[in-house]
């Protein structure tokens, strides 16, 4: 089925049932996506202000049959905000609904427009002494629309879950241009298919999601942090489940890191405080969180000595203040900046069973040692099953030199952590850029099922055509 | 579109297909519910024992136009399990796929088939020094496929949440008799839609569960129990909140009782254990379990001497060994029994949001007794917002003296729990005896969405017709 372009005669159809100043000519910003690398082609910018607005821009784009590109804060890293091809699509910008709509700390809720920067969450939730725990690198840009629509990750997943886990109920505006008030502030509601999960990680080609209920959390009344030196990613996982002995659900955070993430900083960013004189080969960032009067300090150094004497762990700092635990915390949020200036030949964002870490980081070493001359930082959510397996030149060399080899790259890492029973991409999605991924390795019976449920909810094809599923 | 019964030429076709000994007539078992009140009716009962019989059965059915309801325990109690209308169905029991494919500890994730037995998931958990966190009061004969199904909850939701929660990846068989091998162990995994939400909860009408990877979590090294009187559903209420300040999520259950439970032990089950020479209006059943060293009964301690300070709390009882913390479960857990020796008018398993519980319970009880001369047993999961709020006979008479009056009972009760923004469905689902229910509150633009994507992924109609959409 054809679409068309959201050309001057659609503009003039809008601009009869809309206020003035909802429509314009898109922003540089709103082509461009964070690594610089696709290009988006202009069209109609959209900027409703409520949800009734969104459902008469949808309404109009269906009976029209023009495309929708819903956009958030435009952080995504996999091109599902960006369209580059097929006609000109009408962008339709969240960045209005910005109202926090109640937050109710008695009930660990808050009610948030997609259009609320995840930051703004974060402090709402800390004005009424709780938590939103969901964190990520963007977090000052991205919208809370486009993070539950990606059902991003960030390094709170561990403890707190995914933004999937963290949404209790939806209204969104279906294809259709119909609004489901699924709004609901309830932990258990049981009646009929669950649209939310739907909807969360369709990266919008299922709807618009304009406003959410979100889970909070009390705030841990006291951290600790530490940075603990371990022989091998087998060991960090066997230190991962010492901890769970000694602290259960109260580790925040456990992140894997190799050297080559400190050396990248050492050559990228040498003002970065390093921890260590001399960056061990592996090492994890540990944080916990506990409430009440559980002194964290003493809890991690007990954990200490005993990956110590399992000899799990040869070395290690435990964080005596906060700016300690903050410079920690400032070499793993470092790290993807040095990559960037760096300049990777290939990144990928995978996830395999715990289990399979330690053999995934091997083998997927010595099969690109044995294709030609690179530099690996594996550093990422390693509680999760979650690696950022990054591949960069040789030193003196440049992304440039690679271009032949990029393809193989990914193919090589890709193809053994499907066999290893994992994910493509674990947190990220799937946008445009890694659709023919997606065709690959998905499961057949899934793949159709998708396309189904596609056809079924938006049969002409309108919510971010050519994202997730081949338009 | 008409469906055909399973007949014999059916079975003669399956029987060329399959095993002599997978089809049978059906049993009494699978034809009741546990309350008794629904008949199902016969048909042809299916035993399969792997996946790919499913899917061959399914196949079969999908070709032939056969309705085919899904049996796993047969604990449900809103009759997604039991057929009493239309074509003779094939039953098809997962009870003989009740393997446990894998137990991973250091990956906290166990992988079991849909006929294994709730509590035979949890003892293998418990044989690896794990803990599978879902428990519910049939967990002795409900299947893991059925828990799956339904999206079950329990006691344990309030920390581990419902079983959607606790289930990271599934194989199932889809309508068309395709198998999805979505039996991933990731925890986190963005690629495409999430067909496991979609499944959980769908009761049988989107497909089978054949097996699911499941989470596993660390053991509570010690747990403490509590039985706290308070004065109101407001108090208890506020009592969670200050709980969850001084314990975060080491609080494993919160569960609200009214004084009517007691009472009503002390009438049908006098030789139970009671805690109170003189039942408390509202009391509190408090659980932590917590890692390491934490003094639980301190901790206990600490709390009890803060909500009394705060005059939330007047008086209360703290388990001083495992005797006295199974004696104050034996009452929670003993109350539904006595609900059903005393013979409910109606029974009502609702959600409200947190803050609406003390609201709810005022009016719905100031309401029923304007309408009659009724007992109001309330108690339930008040931390996830879920009542089971259960309206009675007066003492003398009879859940038959009020037939005329069920019907008033009940649309009083979830018109209430509609207007707070509740759900008259919290975890037992809708089956087939809320399908009207969810229609009349019901989001008409979800209800549009679930019919077409059940119409989309089972055209035919063949998966457990007239369960949660009429057929």
């Amino acid at each position: 089925m054809t679409l068309n372009p959201a050309d001057t005669a659609f503009a003039d159809t809008l601009r009869a049932q809309l206020p003035d100043d909802m429509l314009r000519s898109p922003e540089p910003r709103h082509l461009e996506e964070p690594r610089g690398r696709y290009a988006g082609q202009g069209g109609l910018l959209a900027l409703p202000r409520d949800t009734e607005q969104v459902a008469t821009l949808i309404r109009a784009a269906n009976a029209a049959r023009v495309p929708v590109v819903p956009y958030g804060g435009g952080t995504g890293l996999v091109g599902g905000q960006i369209s580059s091809d097929g006609p000109a699509p009408l962008i339709l910008s969240l960045e209005r609904l910005n109202r926090i709509r109640a937050v109710l700390p008695e009930e660990n809720v808050m009610v948030a427009e997609a259009g609320v920067i995840l930051a703004d969450v974060q402090t709402a939730a800390e004005d009424a002494n709780r938590l939103f725990p969901l964190s990520l690198a963007a977090e000052g840009t991205a919208r809370i629309g486009g993070t539950l629509s990606t059902n991003a990750g960030g390094t709170g997943v561990l403890r707190y879950g995914n933004a999937r886990d963290l949404c209790l109920g939806l209204e969104a505006v279906l294809p259709d241009g119909q609004i489901w008030h699924g709004l609901t502030r309830l932990r258990k509601n049981n009646t009929g298919y669950d649209l939310r999960h739907l909807l969360i990680g369709a990266e919008g080609t299922l709807g618009i999601i304009t406003a959410a209920a979100l889970k909070l959390y009390a705030r841990p009344a006291r951290s600790g942090t530490a940075l603990l030196v371990v022989d091998s990613p087998a060991a960090a996982l066997s230190l991962l489940s010492l901890a769970r002995d000694h602290m259960g659900e109260m580790i925040s955070a456990f992140e894997l890191m190799h050297r080559q993430g400190y050396d990248f900083l050492n050559e990228t960013l040498p003002k970065t405080r390093q921890p260590f004189v001399s960056p061990p080969e592996w090492s994890v960032l540990i944080e916990i969180g506990t409430p009440g009067e559980i002194d964290t300090g003493a809890a991690l150094e007990t954990l200490f000595a005993a990956a110590l004497e399992a000899g799990l762990v040869s070395d290690g700092l435990i964080a005596q203040n906060a700016q300690q635990a903050q410079d920690f915390w400032t070499i793993r949020e470092t790290i993807p900046e040095a990559n960037r200036l760096i300049g990777s030949v290939s990144s990928h964002d995978i996830s395999v069973p715990l289990g399979a870490i330690p053999e995934f980081i091997t083998r997927a070493t010595e099969a690109l040692n044995a294709l030609g001359d690179f530099r690996i930082n594996c550093f990422g959510h390693v509680g999760d099953g979650n690696l950022h397996y990054n591949v960069f030149p040789a030193p003196g060399k440049t992304r440039a030199d690679y271009e032949d080899q990029r393809d193989a790259v990914k193919r090589l890492v890709h193809d053994l952590v499907h066999e290893l029973g994992g994910s493509f991409s674990a947190e990220h999605g799937v946008g445009r850029i890694k659709v023919d991924d997606l065709e690959r390795y998905g499961d057949p019976a899934k793949l159709a099922a998708m396309r189904a449920i596609k056809a079924a909810l938006d049969p002409k094809g309108i919510m971010n055509p050519g994202a997730v599923l081949r338009g």
